[in-house]
């Protein structure tokens, strides 16, 4: 029986604050914006960092991923401008994920991944006339050798499939994308997944960039390399894992994002907190009203501390053969919701919510998690407007029968992601008593 | 300009003959077959080798991959019953190609690939009377664990797309394989592709064993890891490099091979000796007569030399950065040829042959190589019964138009395999006289 307890081991992952002194290199344009850094205090200066040998100077600082993040303090630190660099290592699929506002008016940014002469942006309906342009001048200005296709499908879950993915394919050759070509991914976790599968396949694997743009994108689906697309029986059924050039994060892009969706990503953030990091949950407590009020620098801190933990758990276990399903809490019984209720219906967050809510309380019936834990994550999850419990409809019954095709049965037994000891602690484990998961379903479904 | 010389480096390759003494493990069938094992001169004894780990005791002999295999001595060597085996060294993705006669009768060598309890054998309406069953005995006999499942694709070129690819998808989400299932391609190149790359896309890989039926896919494409289908626009567009847990290749399977087929492989088997083994190449023509003849030795020998071949150039260069390339050597024309003449047409075998003396033909306007070179080629080409011209319906425009999306375009130059030097060595580069080209397409289109 394998199973992997979630502890939070320090890997080579740094945080890094880039300040640009000059610009000396032709192809990048003026910066006309505020660059004051402050730097975190556990933080020590190294000279002169990896910009530098790219095209302009900067001041490198390695700090943040130490065990302690320091609450109430790190969102002040973060300015407009020069990004946030969260390193995800993966020896030689390592990448960069750059977070700030504004960072789509920095072309060096994505110029420095983008190596042939041909990009070919994915995004949908809804995106597209929000930031399609925007994101063709970041990746063509001052760079007049590049030239910029785009595709733009549907929006939506029920259009990740085979049929939407092909028409990528369909653009791909038809504006004969070659081998050094560079996909970019502008749109939510959908889009990341489909055109990071598109990548992954094309020519048996081309260059790809991340550009997400929801707060679920940007905490989680832009971050290790799952890609993929659904089958009408299963989510996520045919995929690859596929990691990114580097992942570009304008904070800017939440400006437009409606409520629902924020609500829905950050289900994701107070994941983190709950299965390796305590801290970071007690901060998400007192910090729940500014990231619903959008405050920049709440929800700067907010994304980088999601990416660290995931980039963390990410370097330890790519291929998700033991801690990285760790990641998935409540997202097995939230699978059940979405598929039985309908893509569509609930948003992922929301259904990862309620089914968060079910891992607990299973938690708590095995014994494994104190009462007062039960109710933070209740009161928690209803401050980010979050459901709390699966729509009226789901039954017993129709978990089940989603639950038994879920990718993490091995040789037909169930494994699941639960709480177990304090605050920040958790198991991925088919070793529970089937009694508590059966007592979890018919509590939370009427039949 | 990447241009990779192709020279042969010997690597950590090693040939092993096996010799099952006793049989201690209950879950072994008895052999019942003749066990005498002649061991190459060159060999040395190495006491009792990986099999015992397994199962039964071995005797190991590490040979076979030094710079001068022994001529018109190797074939006589093969002996039925006891797999000669080629190792692909690729890290952790190495793997085993098993070859003999008979393979399918010693379920043992499957087993030790098995790890789930759930497999899925992809066939297609050609081979499944042939050898499903056996194949099922093979997987199951002594295994009573494992649940076979198989799915029968329609055989040939032109099922090699989505839609067709869907259907192995559909079997396994309804068949429920998981994570620890394995998918075992049964058949030639076409069903090795498509399985394949089911195998890398199916909850994001799960794993794969190969059983090449063909010439064709025993010393090609069930080498190496290239996986994949084709879009309606250019051959094997979308795919995957995706590593096979082994390739059992039974030669036995080669006596229900339609002559035209034989000879297809024969072409790939061929093309080895120009671009990389000149000692090998002067084997095959003197023992072309026995392999059109299918003696089962000269069989093992070939399919067996040109697997080293190909493992020790993808050891080199697994995703095709640079040397890899020169395995296709003919290809560029050849597809040219498929594409613009129809799938199903020419087999691949035929197109490559065709392809080959074109590439061979600009070789020599470049003045890269000798003039009885060419003459080699074209003799041995019509001794395997190959086509040494493209078919009269292709034009110069047709050759160029699929040339325009080969896959080894990069920023808009089409890189082409030709030869340079004495037979053996051959170069992957853009760096060519245009001239040559536009001469060669001339010469051997009428318009």
């Amino acid at each position: 029986m394998a199973t992997s307890f979630c502890t939070k081991n320090a890997l080579s992952l740094s945080t890094t604050y880039h300040h640009h002194h000059t610009c000396t290199n032709s192809f990048l344009k003026p910066i006309s914006r505020d660059f004051l850094v402050s730097f975190p205090k556990s933080g020590s200066f190294s000279s002169l960092g990896r910009f530098e040998l790219n095209a302009s100077r900067s001041l490198r600082v390695s700090a943040a991923s130490s065990a302690t993040p320091v609450v109430d303090q790190s969102p002040s630190k973060t300015t407009s401008g020069a990004p946030t660099i969260v390193e995800v290592d993966l020896g030689n699929r390592s990448y960069p994920i750059y977070i700030g506002s504004g960072l789509l008016d920095q072309p060096e940014l994505l110029h420095r991944h983008v190596h042939g002469k041909k990009v070919l942006v994915v995004t949908n309906t809804t995106i597209a006339p929000l930031y399609l342009d925007k994101t063709i001048s970041a990746l063509t200005d001052g760079n007049p050798n590049v030239t910029v296709e785009s595709v733009i499908l549907p929006d939506g879950e029920k259009y990740k499939n085979m049929e939407t993915l092909m028409k990528v394919f369909d653009k791909a050759i038809e504006t004969r994308m070659d081998r050094r070509c560079t996909f970019v991914a502008l749109g939510g976790g959908v889009i990341g997944d489909m055109c990071g599968y598109a990548a992954a396949a094309y020519l048996r694997g081309v260059n790809f960039i991340q550009i997400p743009t929801t707060v679920m994108a940007q905490v989680d689906s832009s971050v290790g390399g799952k890609t993929g697309i659904n089958h009408p029986l299963g989510k996520n059924m045919i995929g690859a894992f596929y990691q990114p050039q580097c992942v570009l994060i304008d904070t800017n892009t939440l400006n437009t994002l409606p409520d629902r969706e924020l609500a829905s990503g950050l289900a994701e953030v107070i994941k983190y907190g709950l299965i390796r990091d305590a801290e970071f949950f007690g901060w998400q407590e007192k910090n729940m009203p500014a990231l619903l009020a959008r405050d920049p620098s709440a929800f700067a801190y907010a994304i980088k501390r999601s990416c660290e933990n995931k980039a963390e758990v990410v370097s330890q276990d790519e291929k998700e053969s033991g801690v990285r399903a760790t990641l998935n809490l409540g997202h097995t019984f939230g699978h059940a919701i979405e598929t039985g209720f309908g893509y569509g219906q609930w948003l992922h967050g929301e259904a990862v919510a309620a089914g968060m809510v079910m891992a607990v309380d299973m938690s708590y019936r095995l014994g494994w998690i104190e009462d007062s834990l039960v109710k933070r994550v209740d009161r928690i999850l209803k401050q980010a407007k979050l459901p709390t419990a699966p729509p009226e409809i789901m039954t017993v019954e129709m978990f089940k029968s989603v639950m038994a095709v879920d990718k993490k049965v091995a040789d037909g037994l169930l494994r699941l992601i639960l709480l177990k000891g304090p605050l920040g602690n958790c198991v991925f484990t088919g070793d529970y008593d089937r009694k508590a998961l059966d007592e979890t379903l018919h509590a939370f479904c009427k039949s």
